[in-house]
């Protein structure tokens, strides 16, 4: 209450059944009493009748709540069936609660602290959740000594209705908000919020500090927010296609969030350094050599001659540009200009030791003036103690961040040009095949039909309903339906038992390799016998008679798809065998993928090169892969019933790809 | 001048021809003129006579300079003649010299002060050399501020006479500085700091950030003293022999330096957190899931039950111990006291946000008492902003840092829990095999022979004297000869054309597998005749027959050599093929190695796992790889004239391994 009397500029009512007044203000019975249009409820009330509370609110019309009581899904069972009813009730009545479980929220620009924090922020075009309350708390006390502001405040709690995605999606709308920052342990609804804050990083960055990356930090976030984090490689995979710019710590998420909030993005993804100082000038090079994403800008002709002309023996004119210890405000303002007219250069870092000719004042107002100039970002790093701190007020007037340590400096404009290159890219499309559904279902139909719910090999029409290449082949229950489909293929043929109680196949004699058509007939008779001999219970389906690969020139890759509870199907590529197996060389992408993201699949791999020819064999038709796996991508998206499924082999070669086998599992439950 | 007669305790004499009284003191012509014993002489006259005042310096028994005067190796030609002219006199002389082209030197023990900076720092335990002078006045006003002393500074300039491997030494032995912290941009001795830092490490933390770790960066650190840096692989791995501590950023640096200069060392890799904050108890938490050093300690069930005392409901007893948010000092009190006396326990991090009920100087009172009574480090992350500082303020009283982002706190555990296991590990003692040099010797001589100084597989026998397990076999001559050695093996043999001019033998058809005693004549003479054909000037050394291994259970590695312009003869291992190739699977070492650094070898390559029965196989004999390439190391230490080695592949099998075949090139001038 005393939060929200401070400065709020609407009408603060208090209701509480056992008061007439409170904070000298009168005091209502229940939200039904209230003579005002209630635009926002704060619910404070005790955990067993928050739900009475709310449920009134829905019969008066009040739409919005902030529920700060706790005791619901992060206690005991009790309160996990108080949040599932609350839940209930919010959608009754399409409510907007935040919480419960929180510390409330707060907009700066009509004054609003409807939390029970001791701080209020200072204003800001900055908007920040959290689903910690604690972690709230102490950025905003620290944050009003960084004199950073904030436009809104949301604490999530335990996001029993309005969650993380609602409100980047209410913030990309906010013409107040131009950065979105979050804290964030669990996403719930992992498709959505890839889709929502895409769309929303067109124009408004967000960075997203998840925490529960290891396994021990999972647990301790479950234990306090009774949120289920899920699988770190699907929110790694999520983050990516999500356009979210992900910070590490706490430190790089309010890097990324004070650069965003004040300077232009970067044109290039080169980045020109000045410096009077040689030794920061390679740390900040360094820096630069570790960013996935920066360059050392390479200077045109024009830009090292008129360089040239500025910067005395000992000095260096190619990047790091020195202009050495003696320099003025002067020889720095010339550098940087002339850097920044190269076409090559999208951004700048400015390093200044602590000398005798250099006024920090002065040097600050510069780097705003050339940033404006140039329509550039020029980060900071004017080294030093109090002369240092002058620095930093002067060039936050600016919006420009200054730092001690020259990697943090390069770690913000590596922020601005990740955004900005998220910002180049086109919104996320994935591609949508011609495929044959109806036949696809008859097929994962078949796996009722089963105890496990898994099919294998006798699935592999499943792939040529979504056009994925198959060898020719089909599986037999007779001799003479052998011979048949042996007839057909060129050349000799494999032929294996097919029954999804038998695993091991090749140790029990169950795979011919090479067969003859003379010999196709005896084959599949004696592969029969060996089945029943070795497990006289077992399912037998028929035999597999399929066209022998030729694998010179081919290699062995994998393309797979689980479901993660929070981002639902995972689409996963890397080579076959110890690739996958030992090296972990895996990639992995929230499915349905795009045309980009599956090519992005495909070169992240360590082991790429030896689809490329590495160890001289002809090039693998890359492009096949890239459709398989979006083809894939496609069927395991229209088939939610598919829990996994694994192709491994799909052999790659120059002519294309082929999908050797195939083995999924179906929640019959979903078809 | 003023520098050094502001605080320093001694006498300062100004010397210069031209004046009779400097600074109210009295100035002499030269230094052979002054009446004192000088201790030192501070050298800043122009770049073409400093070395005439050094040559006196020598003469009148001055045995200690500071040359501050640039002009040297980082200009051109001239200066680089200048700079040997000045290690000559040096060397005639026997003179410590720091510089030229630096800042200077600096003892706050002393009050001394002799640069040309503009502050002098304050008292303190770290003493810090620098590459980058200008790095220095930067690090110098801003630690001013952070409350940070320093007992020596050191500028090292071009190095042209001591560098930073003297300092350490130096340092090792001074009472006065408990941590040495470095700034470097090269490493001249590679083999010498690697011995020096080792043996200083016993007592004596050192904490290095090393830069141009990039191509770029290189380049540009080139650009400004002069000085080539070698390669970033060999920093790598002889800072990992060197036991020192490498920072990758200056924040880095002096995080692990405040923490190593303050509080007491863990006694085990564990780490216990105790939070009355969610959210930052799980950041922190992922940030020791990150580290490769530290672990969540796992409490005892004592422990836990203790701890289920003093903790309300909605808390955590596991680890991140969660006091919840209404907890005050005495609370946290226990906590951390339950926690600290488990065995498993050797660090904490307490981490508090801001709330109504903690007092920020009681909580870090309790922390520093806590510290001391279990003599165990704990960091501080008391969050917040002015009320911080307080914190700040209180725990630096006790050497304790606090910080504001929890994974910072835990960076600086980890620096202390590592420089600890350095401690723990035994000085590293390369193993000596008993060897035969002297036949060793005599083969690498026939690479007089050749014209390249090249050797392969007729210099096998370089292996056998050092008792690397090569294959049965010998080069041969004559069709006799060739079956007489066959004869000698049991079954089929290879047969190779032996010739530095052939390289590429397989596609000459140079290379004969499998080959029956009956065929070894005819074998022997086709080789001949193939390669006649091929390359009728080739120099044919005759033709190796040699066992037929067989490579079931078998995995190929390499063992390989080069030599560091720094760093001396650098040791690879690696899994054959792809792996070093295309997956860049390998690791290396400064020879010579230790047992101890060759296991690490073996373990640190991801694709290990293929030598311990990953695929099914039968494990390779592991501890023979490990001594191969020990013994490699041996022979390439023994012999600096061997410029580069491999031995491609070695095969490692469950009965031990065998050099198949070996490339090598020799500096016969160095034998």
């Amino acid at each position: 209450m005393t939060n929200l009397l401070d400065e709020y500029d609407g009408e603060v009512v208090p209701i509480n059944p056992k008061r007439d007044e409170l904070f000298g203000l009168e005091c209502y019975e229940d939200l039904g009493q209230v003579p005002y249009t209630v635009d926002m409820a704060v619910v404070v009330v005790p955990p067993t009748i928050v739900n009475d509370v709310v449920e009134q609110a829905g019969e008066v019309g009040v739409r919005n709540l902030v529920i700060i009581t706790a005791g619901f899904g992060e206690t005991g069972s009790e309160g996990a069936q108080r949040e599932r009813k609350l839940k209930e009730i919010a959608e009754e009545y399409d409510l907007n609660i935040v919480g419960p479980n929180c510390l409330g929220i707060m907009n700066t620009g009509i004054g609003m602290n409807a939390t029970f924090g001791p701080d209020s922020p200072l204003e800001g075009n900055i908007s920040f959740m959290s689903q910690s309350g604690a972690f709230i708390t102490a950025v905003l006390d620290w944050a009003l000594d960084e004199g950073i502001g904030f436009k809104d405040v949301v604490s999530l709690g335990n996001k029993a209705v309005m969650d993380s995605t609602d409100f980047i999606e209410f913030w990309d709308d906010d013409p107040e908000t131009d950065v979105v920052i979050a804290y964030l342990e669990s996403i719930d609804e992992g498709g959505e919020f890839i889709e929502t804050a895409r769309e929303a990083s067109e124009d408004t960055p967000i960075v997203v500090l998840k925490s529960g990356r290891t396994d021990a930090a999972a647990q301790a976030a479950s234990s306090h927010t009774g949120a289920i984090a899920g699988a770190e490689e699907a929110y790694e995979a999520g983050f990516k296609q999500s356009g979210v710019l992900r910070a590490n710590t706490v430190q790089e998420m309010f890097d990324y969030a004070r650069a965003l909030s004040g300077m232009p993005l970067p044109d290039t993804e080169e980045i020109a350094i000045v410096t009077n100082a040689g030794g920061p000038g390679v740390m900040a090079t360094d820096a630069v050599g570790d960013s996935d994403v920066l360059e050392m800008a390479e200077f045109e002709e024009d830009t090292v001659e008129a360089l040239q002309e500025g910067i005395p023996e000992g000095g260096n004119i190619y990047n790091p540009i020195d202009v050495v210890g003696d320099a003025d405000v002067e020889r720095f303002e010339k550098a940087l200009d002339i850097a920044l007219q190269d076409p090559n250069v999208g951004s700048a870092l400015v390093l200044s030791a602590p000398t005798a000719v250099i006024d920090y004042e002065n040097l600050s107002d510069m780097v705003a003036e050339m940033s404006e100039k140039h329509g550039l970002p020029i980060a900071g790093c004017l080294m030093g103690g109090e002369r240092a701190q002058k620095a930093n007020d002067a060039l936050s007037e600016y919006g420009i961040p200054n730092y001690f340590d020259p990697s943090q400096a390069v770690k913000a404009i590596e922020g601005l040009t990740e955004y900005a290159n998220t910002r180049k890219e086109e919104i996320r499309e994935p591609t949508e095949y011609d495929v044959d559904r109806d036949r696809a279902r008859e097929i994962l139909e078949r796996a009722e039909e089963g105890e496990d719910n898994r099919l294998g090999v006798e699935a592999m029409e499943l792939l040529d309903a979504y056009d994925i290449p198959t060898p020719q082949g089909d599986i037999v229950d007779s001799p003479d339906e052998a011979h048949e489909v042996a007839a057909a293929i060129d050349g000799p043929v494999v032929m294996k038992i097919v029954s999804p109680d038998i695993l091991h196949k090749s140790d029990i004699g169950g795979v011919k390799v090479g067969v003859e058509q003379a010999d196709v007939r005896d084959a599949y008779e004696d592969l029969i016998t060996r089945a029943r001999n070795y497990q006289p219970d077992a399912n037998i389906l028929g035999v597999q008679v399929q066209e022998m690969i030729d694998l010179d020139d081919q290699t062995e890759t994998i393309v797979g798809m689980n479901r993660d509870p929070q981002f639902g199907p995972l689409v996963m590529f890397g080579l076959g065998g110890i690739f996958v197996e030992v090296m972990e060389d895996t990639s992995i992408r929230v499915a349905p993928v795009s045309d980009k993201e599956a090519t992005e699949m495909v070169d992240e791999i360590q082991a790429a090169p030896l689809l490329r020819g590495a160890r001289g064999q002809t090039p693998a038709d890359e492009d096949e892969i890239i459709e398989t796996i979006q083809r894939l991508s496609q069927l395991v998206t229209d088939f939610p019933a598919i829990l996994e499924l694994d192709i491994n082999p799909l052999v790659a070669g120059p002519d294309g790809v082929e999908a050797v086998d195939l083995r999924l599992t179906v929640d019959t439950d979903q078809l």
